[in-house]
């Protein structure tokens, strides 16, 4: 059991992570801190965080596990503001969708204290945002992927792990580099091509006659084109390498795809088409399997 | 009341038509003509047609409405083995995706009698197909598009479109070459999009890595991707100029990001994806008004 656990954020993936770690009785007292009074207090209200703090140092005191689930540009501001309280004892984990980035940044800002973070990315969400929108249950059955430095103790990361399985996830492991190119590819990339097509067909003259026609296909395509425009412009710079070499790939796949239009290659287009829908059922029936298994295993 | 009304192709849109025509008693008898005897068959035994025929002469025989909801390839043949029994109390239309083509086809096809054919397109799908799919539910609240020509009779649009609102439906009215450039944007560039992705991570080595990670954005945004490869093949071809069209214009977009990516301006690409954000949000917001009035205004 964690006596203490310190969040640094309480919105969506915060307040879910102590509500779930609340509900499986694995932690004593969870503190919450945050830039905004108001978003605290709301926090405590509910019932996501016993206590809030606006002082690192008392946030810090005793504490087992730190959480920062805060966007990813603050990343280094608030580990600079926690590297003087840092105990011994403790361990901070992050939530950002990139980690190169966070890595570099806690290397700068925790100098040779570096080994007490675990960079860590909770593969979830919902379309809504801040701590009324915190639930126990949003990471069950879900991804979390760490990607360890190599001064990290194992004891450390266990630790980290052990809280996330507590709230229902699966760890999964990669490197930084190599999670930053899987997620470029799988998440945001389509995050980038959902907001260009919603920005084509809206900066296009004719665009409410466009939007009138729109229907289930379109919406689903774009669902995610709703999402936050600053949290999406700190992900595109923080993993600009990576996402441009699939942003790359995609322009020459669409170039091939253009080719064969034009050509009116019935056999080609058709082909790319079917190797899509196969590639994506099959993984359709992977997850599917994946659920299943979870449902039958878990609660 | 229509007194008979003849289904060449009884899936998911040509059955659920019928099933929407009975449950409004807007219909007689219902005639399901096709290619494959188990599909007519079952459509039979399950209710969507009372008879089935062989015999396209037998199936005109005092039909007042025709539906073609066949594949869009198959419209020409179709329209041309109607043609020596067309009578002329008998209207036709069609369910096809695109509308310049099939107007084309339907003029070679008809020749004189071409004043018979109201080319339509209603705006409603499910992920499964053929006639265990259908619902008399479909087209409620749905749009559907008709294109008339300039040979139709007002009357005879009259009767298309009535047969349309008594499933529910709501009519619009676009000319076959706006109702092509609109679908082209909204439709069908998208679905080449979605296509175009899954292939090219499915293509890149290490793609079962890549599939683990994918989540819920990537499953939304790839849904389109799951439709049948050769009814989008046809749909390429037959709208080839508005969606090249259509491609270059989103090929042009891509490539202003990725510049802004790779200059790291953070300030351009926060206003694209915000841009593309707000348009979404007020998008969704005319939908869900006008799915609200349909509730309270219909049934």
């Amino acid at each position: 059991m964690l006596k203490k656990v310190a969040i640094f954020g309480v919105g969506l993936i915060g307040g879910s992570f102590a509500l779930a770690l609340k509900r499986a009785r694995a932690v004593q007292q969870v503190v919450g801190v945050g830039r905004t009074a108001a978003t605290l207090e709301r926090a405590r209200e509910i019932g996501i965080v016993d206590a809030i703090s606006t002082s690192v140092q008392e946030a810090l005191q005793d504490t087992d596990l730190v959480l920062i689930a805060a966007p990813v540009a603050q990343t280094e501001t608030i580990l600079a503001t926690i590297k003087p309280h840092l105990q011994a004892g403790t361990v901070i984990t992050d939530a950002g969708s990139t980690k190169t980035d966070v890595v570099a940044a806690a290397r700068k800002a925790l100098g040779d204290k570096i080994g007490q973070f675990i960079p860590g990315h909770p593969i979830a969400g919902r379309e809504s945002n801040g701590p009324d929108a915190a639930i126990a249950d949003l990471y069950i059955g879900k991804k979390v992927v760490l990607a360890p430095l190599p001064e990290n103790a194992s004891a450390d990361v266990e630790r980290v792990a052990q809280a996330w399985q507590q709230c229902g996830a699966l760890i999964h492991r990669l490197s930084p580099e190599e999670h930053d190119r899987v997620f470029a590819a799988v998440s945001h990339l389509p995050h980038l091509l959902a907001y260009a097509l919603v920005d084509d067909v809206a900066n296009k003259p004719h665009a409410d006659l466009l939007f009138q026609y729109a229907a289930s296909g379109f919406r689903d395509f774009t669902r995610i084109a709703g999402s936050s425009p600053e949290m999406w412009r700190d992900i595109s710079l923080a993993n600009q390498a990576a996402l441009l070499q699939e942003l790359d790939a995609y322009i020459a796949q669409l170039t091939k795809l253009r080719a064969n239009l034009v050509a009116a290659d019935g056999n080609a287009l058709q082909q790319m088409f079917a190797h899509a829908q196969q590639a994506r059922q099959s993984w359709i029936r992977t997850i599917e399997a994946a659920e299943k298994q979870n449902r039958n295993g878990g609660d």
